[in-house]
């Protein structure tokens, strides 16, 4: 069996496990404190053109999330994301857990609009009794969104600018951003998200770490204390370099960026020998997540030696399944495969 | 100008401010712990059948909304409700505010069904990894409606027994309660609630009282330590007698179920001069609450000379708008707007 | 039997229900945005010299508490308090509900000092990792204590002047304020309250009032959106001149003043007729609380006709019991128990 | 420089970093659903004698301490805890931020008495009005404590006991587990903790462990939907089998006994040391923590080749310093340590 059911189904790229090895004997201080969270944060902030910016380690998704999130927001402020963004419909209402509300937008393909954020958001300010509602503070979009979609930097520029008009925050989750940095349609750097946004996350552990998260603040409203936020949430990693060595080790030399493109590669190999196939994508993604509709046969045929997400049923014939490359993939895998999509 | 904008903008029944005055000079133990709470609770006690019930007395409605549901939930589990729920739209995430998530499911008229619910719960529990998501854990639904809208015995019933499959806790929002069980079109009785809902709220603010929500809680599971909950949310008056005093003076004779059908009987007056002028209404109501289409020359006219509540902009010529009666509302003040109608 | 045992046992002073049969029959605005509030407002703020401070009327002591200290800060901050301060050890941990640590300082009498604030806050800031700790960020006292003791204008000033070194808000909790404005031993005035702490409630519901707490906000980063907290909180009444109307009686022409003094003054009797027997105070009070220290036989002696509060037991043979004057007590009633006191 | 500041400021022991590089190729599900967590279970398992105890691994302390507490409690309920507990002065008011609050309970050498707990407990069950205080419902205690010391089986039982008898929860913070099950003095095993307790953790993070914390809830009413809590509280690893994997490893074949039990024999000889040199004990602690009293030339002595951590000054002449042995320190280490005292 074959995995292609997601991107955190194996370890780690070798080079982090051969650091922890090389590194084991030696003594560090804790909680973030020691040399290699520093060259880390060195060796991400020379992709960023923003020397202000704070960059922490956490170590999981939905734990940077709400930590973030609830960094930002007072108690009676809400979040405006998609319906389908993670935060939403992945995280156990961790969110709501803080005490704050989602305002959830219906999104089309993962993505939401400028225009849509800048109307409820100007629902709010023009209510005659705005203190009756939350107030929108903080806009959370996904780089690639749950779909595999990605925003173009127009479309990001357009969101970062109905924030700025409205004073909301804009969050970024990029706990799958390596494999939209290596899309061939994006056109978002890393030093576009620090500009453009208030906050954003360079996802680990689907992108080649053990696990860990790093998050950019660029805001410096949001800055202070910010590790007071991570030690009450209990997202300090006591052995702190334990994160700082897999950030390092995977961007002193642009490591990150080229095993998920890579993976992105192999994710656009498999959509393309489904559509020969005449097999329809059901989102059209141009990373390493792919959606297609495939009938119950084909299904089963593929069941066979792979692995892969189910994730909706389309008809009483149809169902969406997700086949989810990693930068642990290999070209054999792939072929694998198309080899069996070719044969359906 | 008459008032229809809402059922809150007056004082209280006479028999009320007159209870005040006869006992004013009489001391009290504190926090409900008194003997004007326990008549307040026989009296209503009487129309229950539930004879283990428990009843409180709380100040306002948002409060005893979020105290009554923290209490019904641990941290993972969430609520179910009309996406035009008061709880959902009008109430500063206070729900939210305690840590839950509000599934909020789309509503028609206002209401929402048995199989809705049935198929959220469904979800949840065909879930292969539940723990990703918010457990749905009580229903919150109102009657009558925030678009006055009322829900039959029968659909309660049904309701109730969804619950009932998934272990879901139901919980009515009653605070215009009065005026849905001085409908013509009502056969829902407090005994009903009592014996279909886990807890329910009477609500006196909007129906004669200065202010007090009462909270019936029939399952015994809900029962032990409320008054925990009570104090900890700021929601336990000191002299709590005043609330008991008030629910016993609107229901040691009924005076809560003459003034509120009042309202109603007025309410509909309302409507059906709006009808038989060609004015249609938005949503069918059959309570106090009248929610009617105009032009923007019609609302012009009406404004002259009564106060309602902008609703919603339908389109460039059209607004919906709400008349609401209340139980200080005369005949008199009804028949001022009727001729206003008919001139239109 | 006499009632001495608090000063919430009684409805209200005739004028306060007078203005409510008055107004009965009038519409207003819901949610505290009416005549009445204004006006309360400005009565208030006759005494203040503060024309920006902002001024809100919630319902009770518990919740105008919490909603104060939750807007004021950040989920990583604490509260520094008298360990036997009312947040402390009577409101349910409500403070704590709200996600906020609160760090207990060993009080005398009921007061904490400049410099036990000083400490505190110093030892946060000399911490080499802060972020392992909560911060202190707000300090509560109480005006009269819960001993019924009072602070100075110079321990005020002090507690004040600590509180700007280390940036902490100040938040003065005066349920029972009038009671120490009334002493002859106070030297506080309301504007020095307003000009020396960020926070200060005027409480209502001990001193006169059906109910209601006015919280006044001299520190302008604590306004914004304030309403927003109230109404999350379920502190937002919707017959909200209800509130301003009260205030507005008792502050008009300064019957919250005579009405405290005079129950303060009936406190120091009821101390001097006790001290005269022999009998000891368990802490000296300058305002309408006693605590005296009685032994078993008197206590009993005193329980035929008197009801007071059960303090502590101090040893196997002597209680501390309170004695509790409220604005409603008359000076037969105090006659009678200094009689009762005599025959002892 | 030698490190003795801490047990977490080395990497882990050889077989894990082994075990992880002999499994980065393979693929796992995710979320601790993984074959690797539940061979580790059956490892520690064998140690317990509770079969239906469920078993859950996370990633560090202060977010196993808040996540298996929350889970526990209600919103009005409390924790009791010594005041010198690691959730208490630690841990950023994690527990607080969670809602709940705790109760500090003065403690002897770090440790509080079963007597300490009746007390508080019937306190509240004596309240005439004990919804205005919280409810007690959850004991944290540490094993060792903060201060290296440990229960005894017979306090821990009469611990327990008074727990069963209030109907609290026992819970034991386990962080340093193994340097407390390698003391000679030790006589509380796995399996008393299992049977004793309501939950308790194994520590990995300081006791070998690159992190991981491993919580064992013997009460089957705290395990319903427990991975609902993990997940909410961001304290879910995607890649859960690194979790499992580490676990295994050090309980397979009792690996986690020998190195912490090395490293308690490390810190008796340090204390030893100290002691024939005439320097006290702060605290006697037969753990690998050690406090022992210098003056401040002793100190500045050994700062030159040694680390380790600044407890407290005692007076103007002597310092309270921390020596702590790890998993990770050789006896050359120790050896070194001892001649410089020796040489004082």
């Amino acid at each position: 069996m074959i995995r292609f059911n997601n991107d955190y189904n194996h370890g780690a790229v070798p080079e982090i496990l051969e650091a922890l090895a090389a590194t084991n004997n030696d003594a560090y201080a804790g909680y973030g404190l020691d040399e290699w969270c520093d060259k880390a944060k060195e060796a991400i902030a020379q992709y960023l053109d923003e020397p202000d910016a704070a960059i922490h380690f956490l170590i999981g998704g939905t734990q940077v999330n709400f930590t973030a999130i609830i960094a930002a927001l007072r108690p009676y402020q809400s979040v405006l994301c998609a319906d389908s963004g993670h935060i939403n419909v992945h995280e156990t209402g961790a969110v709501e857990n803080t005490g704050h509300k989602i305002e959830a937008l219906p999104a089309v393909d993962g993505k939401i609009t400028a225009e849509q954020i800048d109307r409820a958001a100007a629902a709010y300010e023009a209510s005659p009794i705005p203190e009756h509602i939350t107030q929108p503070k903080l806009v959370y979009i996904s780089q690639p969104t749950e779909y595999g979609t990605i925003y173009s930097k127009a479309e990001l520029a357009d969101i970062s600018a109905v924030c700025a008009k409205h004073g909301l925050f804009l969050f970024v989750d990029g706990a799958r951003l390596g494999y939209a940095l290596g899309s061939d349609e994006n056109d978002v750097t890393l030093s576009d998200l620090a500009s453009l946004t208030d906050m954003f996350t360079i996802g680990g552990t689907k992108c080649g770490a053990l696990f860990g998260e790093a998050l950019v603040i660029s805001d410096p409203s949001l800055q202070p204390d910010f590790r007071s936020y991570i030690k009450q949430n209990g997202a300090m990693l006591a052995k702190g370099w334990l994160l700082g060595l897999q950030f390092y080790t995977l961007f002193k030399d642009g490591l990150y960026f080229r095993v998920t493109e890579g993976a992105t590669k192999l994710g656009l190999q498999i959509r393309d020998a489904f559509h020969k196939k005449g097999i329809k994508s059901y989102i059209e993604s141009p990373t390493n997540q792919q959606f297609v509709i495939v009938d119950k046969a084909q299904k089963a045929t593929l069941a066979k030696d792979f692995i892969f997400e189910e994730e909706l049923t389309l008809d009483s014939e149809h169902d969406v399944i997700r086949f989810c490359t990693g930068w642990n993939n290999t070209q054999d895998e792939v072929d694998a495969l198309i080899r069996a999509i070719e044969a359906l």
